[in-house]
């Protein structure tokens, strides 16, 4: 067993309970009620950085929720490694379906069960042991910085503010950010695309009141009836979205590099069962992978109106609402589209509706370059661990602040990540594999070396 | 002043805290954990009919909730009235539009405020009024019996088999209810037709747990987006019900007789200004009157799913719900077409998503020929009361049970109801103006003399 195996080995126990100490914060960056857990979340990432051999460790505060930031510089000559993460976590809702409590970390079946299990807290923590590791041994060869923020999952609002406040302290060569996953758990991945993001709350309002649905049903416009068609209108029948100019800046994806792309494994069957749908459904003329990878998409998150409690009532309800999102592909612009969509929505609503859209968030897609040396640091890393050489992937996904670091910072990051699809990040029963969690401390520290090496 | 009102004048008090007593029974049929408030307000009626005159009345139970039957039989030789009314009410959200809680009655500007303040505790307690003060002083000339259901906000499901079993003891020439409104506190009218009603819940099931919208988002049918879809299709760009075979037993309402019913006072300007919408919508071709008086209806009453709290949470729920109800016409059969929706309803939905169609309840619509004594006799109690004929109207509301009385009892209704528009039944702030409250009793009891001697 190496050195490193050795220590993951002989220290779980106080990594285990270290980490679950952070996940029992139910840091929800979304709900207002939590904002006192994100300066517990803070000062939990304080006392992490502390105890793992930072010089220094601060809370800093921001228009919003506050970013732990420390440091540990070994030489102001030698190149600096910026780590990224988040404290915050998504809502639990369903909360029915959790089959353990969200904020009660568990282990069952070599997983971590529990919000934030992986997304971010579970990689996030993983940095912070690396770190402690490399320190504790003095094979640290480059300078290292953390900054951990507390509105990831709102979109980041106050960290672009922040970073420009605070640029010359965070000054790297490059940001390393473990907020993503890879193809499966025998087949590394580095996620070299990410996609954007834009996100509504539209609300219908038809008459003043909800009204007897005999009385005037057929006679006034209903408004959910309204905005199921608004929202049916806003994708063709080739599940093209309809927003004019949505698609204008669009980078389009060469033939060839579709083709390397879809070299990337991936089983239609197997991706099917484990979502448990007969048919897959998107953009006519692009592959599952493609339309996650390359391609914008766009989805109702949420949607409310009239009556839902037991039995039936009724009604011609008042209002009508829906959790609007699209996901955008590099080069198109979030504010932009965020316009364009405002525009058109209202524009379809007939007469007989007040229609109110409310931007909720947004943000930049991102490409990462793998002939970066951080990259080509990270593909060591995995290949050593791995034994094959990772895959690069365009991930669906969307993390907006990756692009305002490359705009306001100018520096590139690298997504080092360790999710599993079975993690079910965002939803009930989120986990993390205890092999991806030790597997990733265990690369990070392998990133480190190569990274110092290839930079020597 | 007449008697009668000042038998009403000195008796207010008292009759408003007997009605008050039976409305702070939150007895909402639609919810299971209100079966208790049903024996409750079964229990009250019991007491106010035995306090009234009657001379017996008892608790009923049924396959569902209780019936109280009560009668007074005068002379077996003469016509007898059966009163139908329900003790049961509607749910009550949403509770936070509500100015004074819906189960704590108050009297402010002239009415009373609280859920079934009109629909149909209020209307329903006039027949107790009036019944009281024919039996006090001695001017009963026909028989009386009472119905009083807890069934009729969920479309009565117990009843039919209830009057089955009881066929004998609810012989009568005529059924009186007073669940209906009229034009204005100024244009007196009589409901003569009800539309029908068929009621489902559908729920459409995506993925099997709900996934992250951005590496799933665009290639996974959203059962949000795709139940938009189908609800958009239910009606054309006309206004109609895609529904195949929906219109084959629609009655055609003649030109002369849309004619006449198209002289019922009607000013759209202020229909709208009393909703607050800029415009109407609707079938095209008909009036604002035959669209909820003759036409059919398709109104989404409620719909849930994904995220619906606070901010923005990114993700591609599991399920989609929503609550559909069409009102139909008379010869519509609510039972085909129950079936008709949940086979076309099943059939549109695409292979990536599963849909379970609930029928949750119906009935039949119901026309009253203006020629009956019945009828005549509540023309010429409401010509006495506010010196003008009363307008006949045909109602876009359901009220299912009173098809079932024809069909099962043989028995037609005449709806001489007191509601206004304004009550705003079935929403926050149903009330119900003393002014018709006391015009109701004074009616009701000038209908039993001109029925009387009618059939004299």
């Amino acid at each position: 067993m190496s050195e490193v195996k050795n220590y993951i080995e002989s220290n779980k126990e106080r990594f285990l309970e270290e980490l679950f100490g952070l996940i029992r914060i139910p840091s929800i960056s979304s709900i207002a009620d939590h904002k006192p857990d994100m300066y517990k979340a803070a000062e939990y990432w304080k006392k992490l950085l502390l105890e793992a051999g930072a010089d220094k460790a601060e809370i800093y505060e921001t228009e919003g929720n506050p970013v732990t930031y420390g440091e540990k510089i070994i030489d102001p000559a030698l190149p600096t490694v910026l780590v990224y993460a988040h404290m915050d976590v998504m809502p639990v809702d369903p909360i029915e379906l959790w089959d353990s409590k969200p904020f009660e970390p568990e282990i069952r079946d070599g997983k971590i069960w529990a919000r934030g299990a992986d997304d971010d807290k579970g990689q996030g923590f993983m940095h912070a042991k690396a770190f402690e590791y490399l320190v504790k041994y003095d094979l640290l060869k480059v300078n290292v910085k953390f900054m951990i923020e507390g509105e990831e999952e709102v979109g980041s609002p106050s960290l672009p503010k922040w970073c420009k406040d605070n640029i010359d302290m965070l000054k790297a060569d490059v940001i390393l950010v473990s907020d993503t996953g890879m193809i499966a758990p025998d087949i590394p991945s580095i996620t070299t695309g990410l996609r954007g993001l834009a996100y509504w709350e539209v609300e219908v309002t038809g008459p003043n009141r909800d009204l007897h649905s005999g009385l005037f049903g057929g006679a006034v416009a209903n408004p959910i009836n309204v905005l199921a068609k608004m929202i049916a209108q806003m994708q063709d029948e080739n599940g093209r979205i309809t927003i004019p100019g949505f698609y204008d800046d669009v980078m389009e994806v060469s033939t060839e590099e579709r083709e390397l792309l879809g070299r990337a494994p991936f089983n239609e069957q197997d991706y099917k069962d484990a979502i448990d749908v007969e048919e897959l459904a998107g953009e006519k003329g692009y592959t599952t992978s493609e339309r996650t990878g390359i391609r914008p998409s766009f989805d109702v998150c949420g949607i409310w109106g009239g009556y839902t409690g037991e039995g039936a009532k009724t009604v011609l309800p008042s209002k009508a609402y829906a959790k609007i999102s699209t996901r955008l592909v590099p080069n198109q612009d979030h504010q932009k589209i965020s316009l364009l969509f405002k525009d058109h929505f209202e524009s379809i609503a007939p007469k007989s509706v007040k229609v109110k859209v409310t931007p909720l968030h947004g943000g930049y897609g991102y490409v990462c370059p793998i002939e970066m040396d951080a990259y080509k640091a990270t593909e060591k890393a995995l290949e050593d661990l791995y034994g094959k050489r990772p895959v690069p992937v365009r991930s669906g996904g969307s993390i907006p602040i990756i692009s305002d670091f490359e705009k306001i910072l100018g520096i590139k990051s690298v997504l080092m990540g360790f999710g599993l699809e079975a993690d079910a990040i965002h939803s009930p029963n989120e986990n993390f594999p205890l092999e991806q969690f030790y597997n990733g401390i265990e690369a990070i520290i392998g990133f480190y070396g190569h990274y110092a090496d290839i930079n020597k």
